[in-house]
């Protein structure tokens, strides 16, 4: 048993980090946390919990340590008495790619081993293998092979590269892309509220369709490798501008307003008069680099 | 066979028309075609197409008639001096609700049944079952009834209400939500632009993570029929406005602007400042209606 759930140390019991420790010892590990307001890390006794009095303890008490604290800053300032020689440390706590890079080094100083992370989950989804959460790394491969089993038990671990910050990037990028996709569903709503359509019976249509159309990432994608954004083009900008047109026309008939969808038709634009008609709109990517 | 396969008349030969075209053509049905420049009709004689010499004979030799115009105003000079009476009128040229809602007074007062379509494809698309394409129809239903088994020959036919301006709306909300994540996805490849990271490798993770995300659609729906927009959520408005912190940052340190995302963001922080942190980001619906 023992070999197969080792102990790990766990600092921070924010919603996120209270999921994780349930998570751990459900699965049998033995667990060391602390938390800043010792409030939280009590009711965790109970399930079997050890509580460190302080961060040097429970750094002291495994040589795994796992980090879910409130930003980067907090987790410079939380580790800062603690001896992390020989440790290795896995810092779940939300940051940039910079962030990542910058704590691997300062991890690298303190001579520990490091991974950085973004959970793609929210807390309800921690522990549960149905619900699709996963967890990307980026930093030392050695640590993520060796814990692995471990960095499973809360969602499934996927490393995404040495550099360690490209979990943040990676993290960043899902959510940027989503916080995309829930403004066009926004504006998708708006336009159908004042008439007489239940939203319930528009959304399977809607989450069906937009489910189709994330093929445009694999086909964006093969565009930008290949460098020809005219690839396999199957509704090119010159006609995807004429429809803007009509989408806008629709929104001010709806009497929505359409400042969500206006900057990505304003760079579509640009890119057409700029002769590239016959493009998909990968071209705005290189319009959006500075 | 006659029975199955009855005859239709189509107007209108572009890329669209010409692939209807080839659809209602190989599925067996006398097709006859009008366009108003007459090339385009002659490669379809081959395939067993007639070509009326005139709009007014072309709708004279069917009683189903489908247009697949330039835009609007293109219907009604098409159809000026051809006699609907007894017609059945379905088109499938772009417009907007309040259009479509016109079309189907004036198809009326001409003594013809109508329905307006959106065609939900591309046209390679169209006449390929697997393709997943549909045509979403609004207008009279006993049309739609009627004609259903000729009109699913190109592509699934919804009917989404007796309301001729709903394929229309429909369709500009299905795309408007499109425009939305095409733009989200823009920014997320931009992100990882400079770095070694392959955007093929990227692809499979962005497509199944936006997947996964259009659940939002249901819980977005759900929110706005009940009224409660604080139901169900799994991250609310104050824990989304300081993840956008994070995006903003990431946006800065990868050199990309961060201009596609920025509205949406703005409006949950005026949500936000308005009070309302415990919901999710439904609300932002309401600033952006008129």
């Amino acid at each position: 048993m023992e070999e197969n759930t080792p102990g790990l140390t766990l600092l921070g019991l924010g919603a996120m980090g209270t999921a994780l420790a349930h998570a751990w010892l459900a699965a049998g590990h033995r667990l060391t946390v602390w938390n800043r307001t010792p409030g939280r890390a009590k009711q965790l006794v109970g399930r079997g919990a050890r509580i460190a009095p302080s961060v040097a303890e429970a750094v002291a008490a495994n040589r795994l340590v796992v980090a879910c604290l409130l930003d980067d800053a907090s987790v410079g300032e939380t580790l800062d008495g603690a001896d992390l020689a020989g440790r290795d440390v896995v810092n779940l706590t939300t940051g940039t790619p910079a962030q990542g890079r910058a704590r691997a080094a300062w991890a690298a100083e303190r001579g520990a081993r490091f991974l950085d992370g973004g959970i793609m989950a929210v807390p309800p989804m921690i522990g549960v293998p149905e619900a699709g959460a996963f967890i990307l790394y980026s930093g030392s491969r050695d640590l993520f092979d060796e814990h692995r089993d471990t960095l499973a038990v809360p969602a499934h671990p996927v490393h995404v590269g040495e550099d360690a910050g490209f979990a943040a990037l990676y993290d960043v990028a899902l959510l940027s892309a989503m916080t995309g996709m829930f403004a066009g569903i926004s504006h998708a709503f708006a336009l159908l509220r004042r008439e007489e359509i239940s939203p319930r019976g528009f959304a399977p249509m809607l989450a069906g369709w937009l489910t189709a159309m994330t093929s445009s990432a694999y086909s964006t994608a093969d565009q930008l490798e290949s460098g020809d954004y005219t690839r396999n083009v199957t509704s090119n900008l010159a006609m995807m501008v004429e429809g803007n047109a009509t989408m806008l026309r629709t929104a001010e008939e709806q009497g929505v307003s359409a400042e969500l969808l206006t900057p990505f038709m304003t760079l579509m634009e640009r890119r057409l008069a700029d002769g590239h008609g016959d493009e998909d709109t990968t071209g705005v990517i290189d319009l959006i680099l500075r």
